[in-house]
């Protein structure tokens, strides 16, 4: 058994500490948390703590912190096991003090009270040493992922196409359900195109996929569509992704 | 049996025509195609033609042509029986001629070469006499879709909302699927992330799912992606929207 202990109480460790609970090959032994107050529900089956000097050794130490708080953490943390940060952004060096170090990022989304699954979840993974590979490849095993060795740099690009297609993916559905909204159409009938949208992307292609008066330089719909919309901000962005849209296809 | 005339040869057409010809309640009379070669494969179970003059009287007319030719194709044809063009940045009264107007929008994407489907799609209907209503419904229903009455004003709406969430959300797909490859990152890791995106906007809201760095204003993370971007173009549209997000959070 690979004992582990889990730093930090967000929504992710919450997730670690639901998976690994049930997990016959790692022994989660002890979770911090700065405000103990967040894990004490489980106090009966583990041991918890709110200060870092506390913590036990362990083979692994996971940790779930805020991006900011990573170097400040890790430093405090005095063990022959190995400390790994699950932050999409954040280089592995990182981590401070002596400790073996590495990166394990699950390429995911994740919101407070929302379900979530580590089923067939890529992580990316980094370690200072290659020796220290294992541990966290059979960690993304167990926990029903794939394992994928990714360095600080790549990771780095990998956080940033996420932006574009999650938080940037999801803030266009957000302008769009507003409109609709404001305009009394019932969201629902977006869906089945939600749908299709993505299906397709992944199915042909994004760049077979595109449709729409941007591609076919339909300017007529364009400017009708841009005297439909009020606010200058998303005029703008109209405009932006139209153009957009035709310079990539001219590439 | 309510006989219908097809008049294009595009994709949607040809999905009409294939649903259309299992139909117990519509019968498809006639195809029109200005290039006739398109539709001959079915020469043997229906009667076809490339002359508009030629169209047989029936009790509908599908305009599937592009939005361009619709006043010229509409005006055409002479018939008691009700035109409707299909098309959802075109007003109704785009259609010419005497004959009875309507419109029958579905709202989906359609693309050469992908399956697609008219299950629980939403239609959008609009006639000029409400009488003519009835029959469009009768035909979304058919095509197992649903029926909504929509007027030229509010479809217009619903065609740019559809511009947003379908062109301009797989735009960003393709960004981000170019930086992958640029970067030799396979994009099936973002598979999973992709289809989050779109679970969790539809389930808890586009609002609620939001997350990344624009939402939090952190701005390291930020400066850091920009970094990253080679192309001023896309940089400019990161930080667009990373702007864009921030302000409909403040609303």
């Amino acid at each position: 058994m690979t004992k582990t202990v889990l730093v930090g109480a967000g929504h992710l460790a919450f997730h670690f500490q639901n998976q690994l609970t049930k997990s016959k090959k790692f022994q989660l032994i002890q979770w911090y948390s700065r405000s103990i107050e967040k894990v004490t529900f489980s106090q009966k089956k583990l041991d918890i703590t709110d200060q870092l000097y506390q913590l036990k050794e362990a083979d692994l130490y996971l940790i779930c912190v805020s991006d900011d708080a990573i170097a400040s953490v890790s430093k405090k943390i005095e063990t022959e096991g190995l400390v790994a940060h699950c932050a999409g952004g954040v280089p592995l060096d990182r981590l401070k003090g002596p400790s073996k170090k590495a990166v394990f990022y699950p390429l995911q989304t994740f919101t407070k009270g929302a379900d979530l699954s580590f089923e067939q979840l890529p992580f990316c993974i980094e370690t200072t040493a290659a020796s220290d590979q294992k541990i966290l490849q059979d960690l993304a095993e167990e926990l029903g992922g794939t394992a994928h060795k990714i360095d600080s740099q790549k990771r780095a690009m990998i956080h940033l196409i996420a932006v574009f297609l999650n938080n940037f993916g999801n803030h266009l559905l957000h302008l769009g359900n507003d409109l609709a909204k404001k305009n009394n159409i019932p969201f629902e009938i977006f869906h089945p195109l939600i749908h299709e949208t993505f299906a397709k992307a992944l199915s042909n292609g994004p760049k077979n996929a595109q449709t729409g008066p941007a591609l076919r330089h339909d300017q007529k719909t364009i400017d009708k569509h841009l005297s439909l919309l009020d606010d200058k901000d998303i005029k703008k962005l109209y405009i932006h992704l139209t153009y957009s849209i035709q310079k990539k296809h001219e590439q």
